[in-house]
Protein backbone atom coordinates (compact mmCIF):
# COMPACT_ATOMS: atom_id res chain seq x y z
CA UNK A 1 0.00 0.00 0.00
CA UNK A 2 1.50 3.42 -0.86
CA UNK A 3 -0.04 6.89 0.22
CA UNK A 4 -0.09 9.50 -2.74
CA UNK A 5 0.23 13.39 -1.85
CA UNK A 6 -0.33 15.15 -4.63
CA UNK A 7 -0.20 18.43 -4.85
CA UNK A 8 -2.49 20.32 -7.76
CA UNK A 9 -4.00 23.64 -9.01
CA UNK A 10 -6.85 24.57 -7.91
CA UNK A 11 -8.42 24.88 -11.78
CA UNK A 12 -7.33 20.68 -12.03
CA UNK A 13 -8.63 19.63 -8.84
CA UNK A 14 -12.77 19.42 -10.54
CA UNK A 15 -11.69 17.41 -13.60
CA UNK A 16 -9.27 15.20 -11.93
CA UNK A 17 -11.56 14.37 -8.78
CA UNK A 18 -13.97 13.08 -10.98
CA UNK A 19 -11.98 10.76 -13.01
CA UNK A 20 -10.64 9.76 -10.00
CA UNK A 21 -14.18 8.65 -8.34
CA UNK A 22 -15.09 7.54 -11.61
CA UNK A 23 -11.92 5.37 -10.94
CA UNK A 24 -12.78 4.27 -7.64
CA UNK A 25 -10.11 6.07 -6.46
CA UNK A 26 -10.30 7.31 -2.63
CA UNK A 27 -9.37 10.84 -2.26
CA UNK A 28 -9.07 13.12 0.68
CA UNK A 29 -9.00 16.85 -0.02
CA UNK A 30 -7.32 18.99 2.24
CA UNK A 31 -7.73 23.06 2.05
CA UNK A 32 -4.34 24.81 1.52
CA UNK A 33 -4.38 28.13 2.66
CA UNK A 34 -4.40 31.00 0.23
CA UNK A 35 -1.06 32.24 1.61
CA UNK A 36 1.66 34.39 0.12
CA UNK A 37 3.44 31.48 -1.94
CA UNK A 38 1.65 27.85 -3.13
CA UNK A 39 -1.53 29.67 -2.90
CA UNK A 40 -4.04 28.42 -5.91
CA UNK A 41 -3.27 24.23 -4.94
CA UNK A 42 -4.86 21.84 -3.55
CA UNK A 43 -3.77 18.95 -1.55
CA UNK A 44 -5.01 15.55 -1.57
CA UNK A 45 -4.31 12.61 -0.31
CA UNK A 46 -4.82 9.15 -2.18
CA UNK A 47 -4.21 5.94 -0.32
CA UNK A 48 -3.61 3.48 -2.95
CA UNK A 49 -2.49 -0.59 -3.71
CA UNK A 50 1.01 -1.02 -5.18
CA UNK A 51 0.03 -2.09 -8.33
CA UNK A 52 -2.31 0.79 -8.83
CA UNK A 53 0.15 3.53 -8.37
CA UNK A 54 1.22 3.67 -12.13
CA UNK A 55 -2.20 4.48 -13.12
CA UNK A 56 -2.79 6.64 -10.40
CA UNK A 57 0.08 8.79 -11.86
CA UNK A 58 -1.17 8.67 -15.34
CA UNK A 59 -4.77 10.22 -14.22
CA UNK A 60 -2.67 12.59 -12.60
CA UNK A 61 -0.46 13.67 -14.90
CA UNK A 62 -3.57 13.36 -17.73
CA UNK A 63 -5.11 16.28 -15.87
CA UNK A 64 -2.45 17.93 -14.24
CA UNK A 65 0.24 18.19 -16.06
CA UNK A 66 2.07 21.48 -16.83
CA UNK A 67 1.20 22.78 -20.26
CA UNK A 68 0.88 26.09 -22.20
CA UNK A 69 -2.58 27.68 -23.01
CA UNK A 70 -3.56 30.53 -25.56
CA UNK A 71 -4.96 33.69 -24.30
CA UNK A 72 -5.87 36.97 -25.62
CA UNK A 73 -3.59 40.04 -24.32
CA UNK A 74 -5.02 41.65 -22.11
CA UNK A 75 -6.68 45.33 -23.42
CA UNK A 76 -4.60 48.18 -22.37
CA UNK A 77 -5.29 50.49 -19.22
CA UNK A 78 -8.23 52.57 -21.18
CA UNK A 79 -7.41 55.61 -22.05
CA UNK A 80 -4.34 54.33 -24.06
CA UNK A 81 -4.61 56.50 -27.17
CA UNK A 82 -4.96 54.56 -30.43
CA UNK A 83 -6.52 50.98 -31.64
CA UNK A 84 -5.77 48.27 -30.00
CA UNK A 85 -5.53 44.72 -31.70
CA UNK A 86 -5.89 41.82 -29.06
CA UNK A 87 -3.32 39.35 -30.37
CA UNK A 88 -2.68 35.69 -29.01
CA UNK A 89 0.03 34.78 -25.96
CA UNK A 90 1.12 32.04 -23.97
CA UNK A 91 0.82 31.20 -20.53
CA UNK A 92 1.90 28.11 -18.99
CA UNK A 93 -1.07 26.31 -16.58
CA UNK A 94 -1.19 23.44 -14.23
CA UNK A 95 1.88 21.55 -12.97
CA UNK A 96 1.44 19.07 -10.02
CA UNK A 97 3.93 17.71 -7.73
CA UNK A 98 3.55 14.40 -6.40
CA UNK A 99 5.02 12.52 -2.94
CA UNK A 100 4.88 9.04 -3.32
CA UNK A 101 5.14 7.31 0.64
CA UNK A 102 5.25 3.58 1.66
CA UNK A 103 2.39 3.02 3.91
CA UNK A 104 3.49 0.52 7.01
CA UNK A 105 -0.31 -0.33 7.83
CA UNK A 106 -3.39 0.86 6.33
CA UNK A 107 -6.68 0.14 8.54
CA UNK A 108 -9.83 0.42 7.27
CA UNK A 109 -12.50 0.77 10.06
CA UNK B 1 8.68 7.08 16.07
CA UNK B 2 5.56 6.38 13.01
CA UNK B 3 3.28 9.10 11.64
CA UNK B 4 -0.95 7.78 11.93
CA UNK B 5 -2.50 10.20 9.49
CA UNK B 6 -6.20 9.37 10.30
CA UNK B 7 -9.15 10.26 8.10
CA UNK B 8 -12.32 10.31 10.35
CA UNK B 9 -15.52 11.58 10.59
CA UNK B 10 -16.37 15.25 11.55
CA UNK B 11 -18.93 13.91 14.02
CA UNK B 12 -16.09 11.78 15.71
CA UNK B 13 -13.65 13.81 15.90
CA UNK B 14 -14.37 15.65 19.04
CA UNK B 15 -14.69 12.69 21.32
CA UNK B 16 -11.55 11.08 19.75
CA UNK B 17 -9.45 14.14 20.23
CA UNK B 18 -10.56 14.12 23.83
CA UNK B 19 -9.43 10.70 24.75
CA UNK B 20 -6.50 11.44 22.62
CA UNK B 21 -5.55 14.34 24.96
CA UNK B 22 -6.59 13.24 28.06
CA UNK B 23 -4.21 10.60 26.90
CA UNK B 24 -1.59 12.82 26.20
CA UNK B 25 -1.11 11.35 22.57
CA UNK B 26 -0.07 15.14 20.23
CA UNK B 27 -2.53 15.42 17.21
CA UNK B 28 -2.36 17.79 14.60
CA UNK B 29 -5.85 18.83 13.13
CA UNK B 30 -6.29 19.72 9.14
CA UNK B 31 -8.64 21.24 7.72
CA UNK B 32 -10.42 18.87 4.92
CA UNK B 33 -12.50 21.34 2.61
CA UNK B 34 -16.29 20.42 1.77
CA UNK B 35 -15.02 19.40 -1.60
CA UNK B 36 -17.89 17.34 -3.51
CA UNK B 37 -16.29 13.88 -1.99
CA UNK B 38 -15.30 13.47 1.29
CA UNK B 39 -16.59 15.83 2.77
CA UNK B 40 -17.39 15.79 6.18
CA UNK B 41 -14.42 14.33 7.20
CA UNK B 42 -11.34 15.78 9.22
CA UNK B 43 -7.89 14.35 8.85
CA UNK B 44 -5.54 14.00 11.87
CA UNK B 45 -1.55 14.13 12.03
CA UNK B 46 -0.58 11.97 15.28
CA UNK B 47 3.38 11.31 16.04
CA UNK B 48 3.63 8.26 18.27
CA UNK B 49 6.45 6.02 19.44
CA UNK B 50 6.72 2.35 17.77
CA UNK B 51 5.38 0.74 20.88
CA UNK B 52 2.47 2.77 21.62
CA UNK B 53 0.68 2.68 17.67
CA UNK B 54 -1.76 -0.08 18.65
CA UNK B 55 -2.84 1.46 21.88
CA UNK B 56 -3.65 4.80 19.43
CA UNK B 57 -5.03 2.60 17.15
CA UNK B 58 -7.95 1.00 19.66
CA UNK B 59 -8.68 4.46 20.55
CA UNK B 60 -9.41 5.52 17.07
CA UNK B 61 -11.53 2.02 16.72
CA UNK B 62 -13.50 2.91 19.41
CA UNK B 63 -14.30 6.15 18.73
CA UNK B 64 -14.71 6.28 14.82
CA UNK B 65 -15.49 2.58 13.47
CA UNK B 66 -18.12 2.32 11.64
CA UNK B 67 -21.38 1.61 12.89
CA UNK B 68 -25.04 1.40 12.67
CA UNK B 69 -27.36 3.37 14.17
CA UNK B 70 -31.32 3.44 14.88
CA UNK B 71 -32.84 6.88 13.74
CA UNK B 72 -36.55 7.49 13.21
CA UNK B 73 -37.43 7.62 9.35
CA UNK B 74 -37.86 11.00 8.47
CA UNK B 75 -41.49 12.55 7.97
CA UNK B 76 -43.39 12.64 4.43
CA UNK B 77 -43.36 15.70 3.01
CA UNK B 78 -46.41 17.77 4.30
CA UNK B 79 -49.54 17.31 2.35
CA UNK B 80 -49.00 13.57 1.98
CA UNK B 81 -53.03 12.06 2.73
CA UNK B 82 -52.64 9.53 5.53
CA UNK B 83 -51.88 9.17 9.00
CA UNK B 84 -47.74 9.58 9.24
CA UNK B 85 -46.20 6.41 12.08
CA UNK B 86 -42.81 7.35 12.00
CA UNK B 87 -40.71 3.70 11.97
CA UNK B 88 -37.59 3.15 13.06
CA UNK B 89 -34.44 2.85 10.09
CA UNK B 90 -30.42 2.10 10.57
CA UNK B 91 -28.58 3.99 9.04
CA UNK B 92 -24.59 3.87 9.21
CA UNK B 93 -22.00 6.29 10.78
CA UNK B 94 -18.82 6.55 11.14
CA UNK B 95 -15.72 5.10 9.43
CA UNK B 96 -11.99 5.85 9.42
CA UNK B 97 -9.26 5.67 7.34
CA UNK B 98 -5.59 4.84 9.11
CA UNK B 99 -2.13 5.23 7.32
CA UNK B 100 0.76 4.11 9.40
CA UNK B 101 4.31 5.79 7.50
CA UNK B 102 7.65 5.30 9.12
CA UNK B 103 9.15 8.35 10.55
CA UNK B 104 13.06 8.67 9.58
CA UNK B 105 14.05 11.46 11.97
CA UNK B 106 11.64 13.44 14.48
CA UNK B 107 12.28 16.65 15.82
CA UNK B 108 10.86 18.28 18.59
CA UNK B 109 11.86 22.16 18.60
CA UNK C 1 13.84 12.60 -1.49
CA UNK C 2 12.54 13.23 1.62
CA UNK C 3 9.10 14.44 2.86
CA UNK C 4 9.59 17.19 5.65
CA UNK C 5 6.03 18.01 7.70
CA UNK C 6 6.56 20.73 10.00
CA UNK C 7 4.27 21.81 12.38
CA UNK C 8 4.91 24.96 13.48
CA UNK C 9 3.52 28.26 15.09
CA UNK C 10 1.43 30.95 13.37
CA UNK C 11 3.39 33.66 14.71
CA UNK C 12 6.88 31.78 12.90
CA UNK C 13 5.15 31.57 9.86
CA UNK C 14 5.95 34.03 7.54
CA UNK C 15 9.83 34.94 8.41
CA UNK C 16 10.26 31.08 7.99
CA UNK C 17 8.21 31.10 4.76
CA UNK C 18 10.46 34.18 3.87
CA UNK C 19 13.60 32.38 4.62
CA UNK C 20 12.43 29.20 2.79
CA UNK C 21 11.58 30.94 -0.51
CA UNK C 22 14.55 33.20 -0.44
CA UNK C 23 16.38 29.89 -0.72
CA UNK C 24 14.18 28.26 -3.31
CA UNK C 25 12.39 25.62 -0.80
CA UNK C 26 9.28 24.42 -2.38
CA UNK C 27 6.62 24.68 0.47
CA UNK C 28 3.13 24.24 0.41
CA UNK C 29 1.30 25.41 3.35
CA UNK C 30 -1.62 23.29 4.67
CA UNK C 31 -4.74 24.91 7.11
CA UNK C 32 -4.79 24.11 10.37
CA UNK C 33 -8.05 24.21 11.53
CA UNK C 34 -9.11 26.51 14.94
CA UNK C 35 -9.78 23.07 16.93
CA UNK C 36 -9.66 23.20 20.51
CA UNK C 37 -6.54 22.19 20.16
CA UNK C 38 -3.23 23.02 18.47
CA UNK C 39 -4.99 25.75 17.13
CA UNK C 40 -2.58 28.46 16.52
CA UNK C 41 -0.54 25.68 13.90
CA UNK C 42 0.50 25.53 10.57
CA UNK C 43 1.38 22.56 8.74
CA UNK C 44 3.85 22.89 6.10
CA UNK C 45 4.86 20.15 3.53
CA UNK C 46 8.70 20.23 1.90
CA UNK C 47 9.92 18.28 -0.58
CA UNK C 48 13.94 18.44 -0.47
CA UNK C 49 16.95 16.43 -1.63
CA UNK C 50 18.76 13.95 1.06
CA UNK C 51 21.60 16.41 1.30
CA UNK C 52 19.31 19.36 2.13
CA UNK C 53 17.39 17.68 5.20
CA UNK C 54 20.21 19.03 7.73
CA UNK C 55 20.32 22.47 6.69
CA UNK C 56 16.63 22.85 6.07
CA UNK C 57 16.18 21.67 9.26
CA UNK C 58 18.34 24.52 10.87
CA UNK C 59 16.71 26.68 8.93
CA UNK C 60 13.40 25.92 10.98
CA UNK C 61 15.08 25.68 14.53
CA UNK C 62 16.44 29.72 13.46
CA UNK C 63 12.67 31.04 13.06
CA UNK C 64 10.75 28.51 15.00
CA UNK C 65 12.33 27.39 18.43
CA UNK C 66 10.84 27.26 21.31
CA UNK C 67 12.10 30.58 23.10
CA UNK C 68 10.99 32.91 26.07
CA UNK C 69 10.37 36.07 25.22
CA UNK C 70 9.63 38.93 27.76
CA UNK C 71 6.67 41.00 28.00
CA UNK C 72 4.85 43.18 30.07
CA UNK C 73 2.75 42.03 33.28
CA UNK C 74 -1.41 42.44 32.25
CA UNK C 75 -3.15 45.58 34.18
CA UNK C 76 -5.59 44.22 36.64
CA UNK C 77 -9.06 44.21 36.20
CA UNK C 78 -10.08 47.87 36.42
CA UNK C 79 -11.74 48.35 40.23
CA UNK C 80 -9.09 46.80 41.86
CA UNK C 81 -7.65 49.43 44.41
CA UNK C 82 -3.77 50.27 44.58
CA UNK C 83 -1.34 52.00 41.57
CA UNK C 84 -0.82 48.94 39.59
CA UNK C 85 3.12 48.40 38.48
CA UNK C 86 3.19 46.80 35.25
CA UNK C 87 6.32 44.33 35.91
CA UNK C 88 8.09 42.04 32.92
CA UNK C 89 7.12 38.44 33.22
CA UNK C 90 8.61 35.52 30.76
CA UNK C 91 6.38 33.65 28.39
CA UNK C 92 7.32 30.98 26.26
CA UNK C 93 7.01 31.15 22.73
CA UNK C 94 7.35 29.10 19.21
CA UNK C 95 8.54 25.69 19.20
CA UNK C 96 7.85 23.13 16.46
CA UNK C 97 7.69 19.51 15.43
CA UNK C 98 9.14 17.98 12.43
CA UNK C 99 8.72 14.97 11.00
CA UNK C 100 11.17 13.47 8.30
CA UNK C 101 9.39 11.16 5.72
CA UNK C 102 11.04 8.85 3.46
CA UNK C 103 9.86 9.48 -0.17
CA UNK C 104 9.68 6.37 -2.30
CA UNK C 105 8.92 8.90 -5.43
CA UNK C 106 8.79 11.94 -6.20
CA UNK C 107 7.25 13.15 -9.60
CA UNK C 108 7.10 16.75 -11.02
CA UNK C 109 4.56 16.97 -13.84
NI1 LIG D 1 2.05 26.13 -10.08
NI1 LIG E 1 -17.63 8.01 5.43
NI1 LIG F 1 2.97 25.27 20.87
Amino acid sequence: MKLLIAIVHDDDVHPLLEELTAKEFRVTKLATTGGFLRSGNTTLLIGVEDEKVDALIEIIRDNCESREQITTSPAPVSGTAGVFVPYPIEIKVGGATIFVVDIEKYIKL
